[in-house]
């Protein structure tokens, strides 16, 4: 977060991040055209800026998904409650907060309104599924017969339901949007190599087209998928310094496979129980790409994922001279659409909406096109273009930072302009979270003390890996100052130390913060 | 369907569909490994082979949809009760047999497993959708204000569920997945010219990437979708002479804007109703590829659909050989791969899995792989394939009419083949539906004869556009003979007699037959 300047610059936003993270977030969201409250408990409506983000994360996440080797496929949204019942540790885990159907017909009820229909109570309820496991594994007992069926790979884009009290948009709705990967395996080892690599494709996506640094590593214990052996995530800082776990990928053991009866003949006859692992994103990656990218004007989209990567802006003065205008931001529109950048097409709108150019601007500013291009009658005249840079919109004597180029000169820089703009929100991104690692905190209440008003971000302290009585004791210490262990890196430095927590010979380090 | 031949040739399903075209169909969706039962009623599981098929319809419908303005949304799942309430017609319609959330919780029960926590009663029970006209109205209501905002163009790719009691996959099921359009206009006209573009974007759809002729036409008034003006649909037509249903658009008039409160302000100042469409096309159309163009030997996959358009299949004979079948293989998908069909890359597998290569070929001929390639080590030898054409898969004396074919010849005409491939499905289904129209019906009882054994297709009467107790009688006349009208065509000739049914002066003509 940018320190105050003496004078406070005006900003598109009512709110900035400095005042008041939560209200900032909410306002940019509002104002973004990103989502909505729907008016249904819990689920919010995704409206086009904020779906067409979805869109490119799914388009990009799906070639890689399909590159390793998985197959999409699609499982049923209702789960049967004695599917849950399966596997004990993971109904421990679920079976608290989901979405219940209990009945299949609506009629009249006695005051005029529907009722649903008590001769149509259903024999087994159905749970709206809030993950797929149990389903998807039921279809992996059918489909496996021999060692030559694995590894099973199968993944879904779907919409899954957990009952949240609290909800935020994008961070935590009843419903939200997500990709499930499944698949089983003959051994430990062969799922752990689709574990890791699941984590691997999520972190480098989230570097890339997300612009989002992220920190991949283990989950402690207490922190595992409900029936997991061991859940792997990354983590990503957000501005205001807490953490926000953007996916997830776990490695389930057998546990899974003998609740559903997944189970092979391997090469000498025997039968075997697979290993099975799952991995997930879900519409929380638009929220984390908000709080780490946006800015007191609103969003700041990543080129890769932003539905219109370069936005042109017409001045229009409803008079003789419109024509031309229109003709040659058509003309443009036509050129930079030819282009290519990330290996695609590069994305243009020519904006010709009725609406005036200044609120066609600011409107852009706020959602965060990467690139804002405004042409009136006299760039036409002169040949030129006004570029505006999302990522740095200001000149530092606080007016906008348009650069006035000769068009030609601008077409031919765009898609290298796309990808620094890309490569500058990773930059500064990534120095705010270098940065903000403490590896030397003593006193976890001091050092994230006022954490609240001020980025402290993270401790990477070294631990001994408890489990039992003293990793509750430890996770119940941190709940008082509101913190928790978010995951031991995978490229942490090696443990040479004592145990922050019990003082015995440390094993590894883990990272310690505020969470989302 | 095709004659039986004096001498029955042997195919690779059990049931032929003269035999049983119902088992028929359940059979190709087995063997070609489309959708199985997923043990959770009416709710069946998309295989890979089949939800590629749904993505390529997905894609291609998708940028149709985008060309034509419309914006992609996301909205809840959930609708609760009072929304369903405002619409008398929409709740008349669709308040039947629907997916009832009542609760949010589970608990541990008296028996040991879970059972819905009585706290957990939901105050007003919750939908799971139907159709999104009423959640999507409620959202177009806040975003309406002015003429200004008006068209008004959304779009969800979504699962909705009805409750059924008789499922057969893809063409019925409890929960399915499609696309809803809606959209908000100014009034009438415009409306209507977006219901009919709609609707041309479905027939022009199933036409060339389905390769599936149907009739565009209006359906008559006790066939509106609850709550419609109009409704229109694309009617195709099944091996067995069925009619299969396969896309809606509907005028909605200002029923639903009225119930939700979509109104505007227009340019004199005045508050004004918006006039609504909806449209929506599912995963019945696959159902209705398989029905257009399986055969007794699987699916025929029509190629701008399939998942993999070409298959190569290495016969390999674990000796060193193999080495160069593999090497031969993967330079033939590497320049395959690199050619261009229908505007797009050719999609090729080359599959290497550890299955007999006479399985392979048989598996792919199930699933409707447009072209497979077979190569061996004679091949290689002599720079050969061996390329099979899914429809036209045998000689006339009944053996396969494999084409060995040079190898630089096929990759030359591959892109080619594949085109015509497409075009030869679609003129062989267009002979059948255009022959099995009959025009000159006088007793539909006598035609329809029998018609459960023997391909008798549809009628085509004229009549005079009934309502009311007469067009009731007319349906319940139809429902003793099985028959059900389908639509008016939009192509048909004007009418020129009197009507079938009333004998008034007729105003148009109708197609009268049996359905899914």
């Amino acid at each position: 977060m940018e320190p105050l300047t003496a004078v406070p610059m005006k900003h598109a936003l009512n709110t900035t991040r400095q005042q008041n993270f939560a209200q900032w977030y909410q306002e940019v969201i509002s104002e973004a055209d990103l989502a909505e409250e729907s008016g249904v408990r819990g689920c919010m409506v995704i409206r086009p800026w904020g779906y067409g983000m979805w869109e490119r994360i799914q388009k990009l996440m799906d070639a890689e998904i399909k590159k390793a080797g998985v197959e999409n496929c699609y499982f049923p949204l209702f789960i049967p409650l004695s599917f849950f019942e399966k596997e004990a540790d993971h109904v421990d885990g679920f079976a608290k907060e989901m979405a219940v159907v209990t009945h299949h017909r609506l009629v009249k009820g006695p005051k005029g309104g529907l009722v649903p229909d008590p001769e149509s109570k259903l024999e087994e309820p159905l749970v709206v599924r809030p993950t797929s496991e149990t389903v998807i594994g039921a279809a992996m007992s059918r489909w496996v017969q021999s060692w030559r069926d694995l590894p099973l790979l199968v993944n879904q884009w779907a919409n899954v339901v957990r009952w949240e009290m609290r909800t935020r948009m994008f961070l935590r709705t009843s419903e939200f949007l997500w990709q499930e990967g499944h698949t089983a395996h003959v051994d430990r080892e062969d799922a752990m190599v689709e574990t890791m690599r699941a984590l691997e494709m999520y972190r480098a996506f989230a570097e890339g087209p997300l612009a989002m640094p992220v920190v991949a590593g283990e989950k402690p214990e207490n922190e595992r998928f409900p029936g997991a052996v061991a859940t792997y995530s990354i983590e990503a800082m957000m501005q205001d310094g807490k953490a926000l776990q953007a996916g997830t990928s776990h490695y389930l053991g057998t546990g899974f496979a003998e609740a559903a009866g997944i189970r092979y003949q391997d090469k000498e006859g025997g039968i075997q129980h697979a290993h099975t692992t799952s991995w997930g994103v879900s519409t929380r990656l638009i929220g984390g790409v908000i709080m780490t990218h946006g800015d007191d004007d609103g969003l700041r989209c990543p080129p890769q994922i932003a539905p219109h990567q370069i936005v042109i802006v017409p001045m229009l003065r409803d008079d003789e001279g419109d024509a031309a205008v229109i003709d040659y931001g058509r003309t443009l529109a036509k050129e930079l659409g030819a282009l290519s950048a990330f290996g695609e097409q590069v994305r243009v709108l020519f904006d010709t909406k009725a609406v005036k150019a200044q609120t066609k601007r600011w409107n852009w500013v706020k959602k965060g096109a990467p690139i804002i291009v405004e042409i009136g009658p006299r760039d036409v005249a002169d040949g030129k273009t006004a570029v505006i840079r999302r990522d740095r919109l200001y000149q530092e004597n606080g007016k906008l930072a348009t650069a006035f180029t000769p068009r030609s000169d601008f077409v031919a820089q765009a898609a290298g302009l796309l990808e620094e703009i890309q490569a500058a929100l990773h930059a500064e991104a990534k120095a705010r979270l270098d940065g903000a690692i403490a590896r030397d905190v003593t006193d976890l209440a001091k050092h994230f003390k006022g954490s609240e008003d001020k980025v402290v971000g993270w401790a990477e302290v070294q631990w001994a890996r408890p489990s039992g009585a003293v990793l509750d004791g430890i996770v119940a210490r941190l709940k008082e100052l509101k913190l928790t262990m978010r995951n031991t890196p995978l490229d942490a430095a090696p443990a040479d130390g004592v145990c922050f927590f019990t003082g015995e010979k440390a094993v590894e380090r883990i990272l310690i913060g505020r969470t989302y």
